[in-house]
């Protein structure tokens, strides 16, 4: 197989780099969107070996923890007003972290010390974000070939936990959906009580009566309805709306 | 003013076992109770010093973060079997540990050099836990002259951001409420609809009516009604429940 070629002054850098950072520590942004119906999780598949992983990176040592995370949101979306919440630490001592990060150096033939800050033992710190698909710029970082929405349904072989990770974060957008209404970070500015609809029944993983759901969202007050949207046929077209 | 001894072995072998913890990382544990119809924290008062602080620890390399946490709650409560969830982590570059910690040593006239690793940037994971109040057999540490339970209608004045810590802690209470049941951690094994009652509105800080609090609660089927309870007055002795 040929390899492809990583930017190796840049991947240098990065092993170089452990000083600028706090130690032991990282973070992983599970980032959704939503589009054709489908709930999306946004992943790099590493080149030349065949595991994705979620987007993450490390704390500066003079730098919120919160400020670390819209960094790395920024550098994988292209996107600086995202919804971000911290919703758990990932710290159990036995995180494959080391192991997978000797198989990145080695396939693509790059030394680094045994101390390297990279093989040490990582507590991380989950994020997720709710971002407006459509406005995605997907970015792939030094280790990375490609940065792409993949669907949760059809998930692909994730490297470290990052399988658990994308689990309890989706587990805390179910039990956020209805408290804080969420799911409006997923949508255009605009959109149809069908679309709404079908964003919900798809976060949550079950039908959800039409009727029942379209009452109980205009009956909490946050809707505003607009125009109608044309379609062509007048009396078929929904009603768009936005969040107030 | 007289000083309160400090145990200077204990205080100094503290300060040079940083090696044995990950740097830059500890945990704060929001210990709830719930005893004469108030909700409590366990708290520590300093010695010699007029701030409490909530129990907390650090983490050792070798240890599974949650595995941290629990030890700090068996040092603290005595209990071992304690329910416990992480709600948030606290890393804001600019929280007050290092300036408070001087303070500390400077009270007790222990000297440290000033790259000691308390000194350094802590990043805090935030855990709560909910306990049955009067099992517990409150221990204060090397620094602290009290470890007590302290109404949350009444906090003293707090050490770094601990007050915050607390506020978070008690969101996440509130939210889990309803939804995961967690109050009956607080109660003893068995408790009168009453107290069930009040536990309620005193963690949400807004009175209940008391007949559709009841309905409701029953209606989860997660009850199991005792025996009456003694109390003399035979026809006025309320039911004992217990959690299923």
């Amino acid at each position: 197989m040929t390899l492809m070629d990583i930017d190796i002054e840049k991947a240098l850098h990065y092993l170089q780099s452990g000083d600028k950072y706090l130690p032991n520590l990282s973070l992983d942004c599970v980032i959704f969107g939503f589009h054709h119906n489908q709930l999306k999780v946004l992943l790099l598949k590493f080149k030349n070996l065949d595991f994705w992983a979620l987007p993450g990176g490390h704390i500066l040592k003079d730098e919120d923890i919160e400020v670390a995370a819209l960094r790395v949101l920024a550098e994988r979306t292209g996107l600086t007003n995202i919804f971000l919440e911290q919703f758990s630490v990932f710290g159990n001592l036995h995180r494959e972290v080391k192991s997978f990060m000797h198989k990145v150096l080695e396939i693509n033939q790059l030394q680094a010390p045994l101390d390297c800050w990279l093989f040490q033992r990582f507590v991380s710190i989950g994020y997720y974000a709710l971002v407006d698909f459509s406005k995605v710029n997907p970015q792939p970082d030094t280790f990375s070939e490609v940065c792409d929405w993949v669907s949760l349904a059809d998930l692909p072989e994730l490297a470290f936990d990052h399988s658990e990770i994308i689990q309890k974060a989706l587990e805390t957008l179910r039990a956020s959906l209805d408290k804080k209404l969420v799911g409006f970070n997923l949508l255009p500015t605009t959109f149809t009580m069908s679309e709404l609809h079908k964003l919900y029944e798809t976060i949550l993983g079950t039908p959800l009566r039409r009727n029942n759901f379209q009452r109980k969202m205009l009956s909490l007050g946050i809707l505003e309805r607009l125009e109608k949207k044309f379609t062509g046929a007048a009396n078929k077209a929904p009603y768009l709306y936005k969040f107030k």
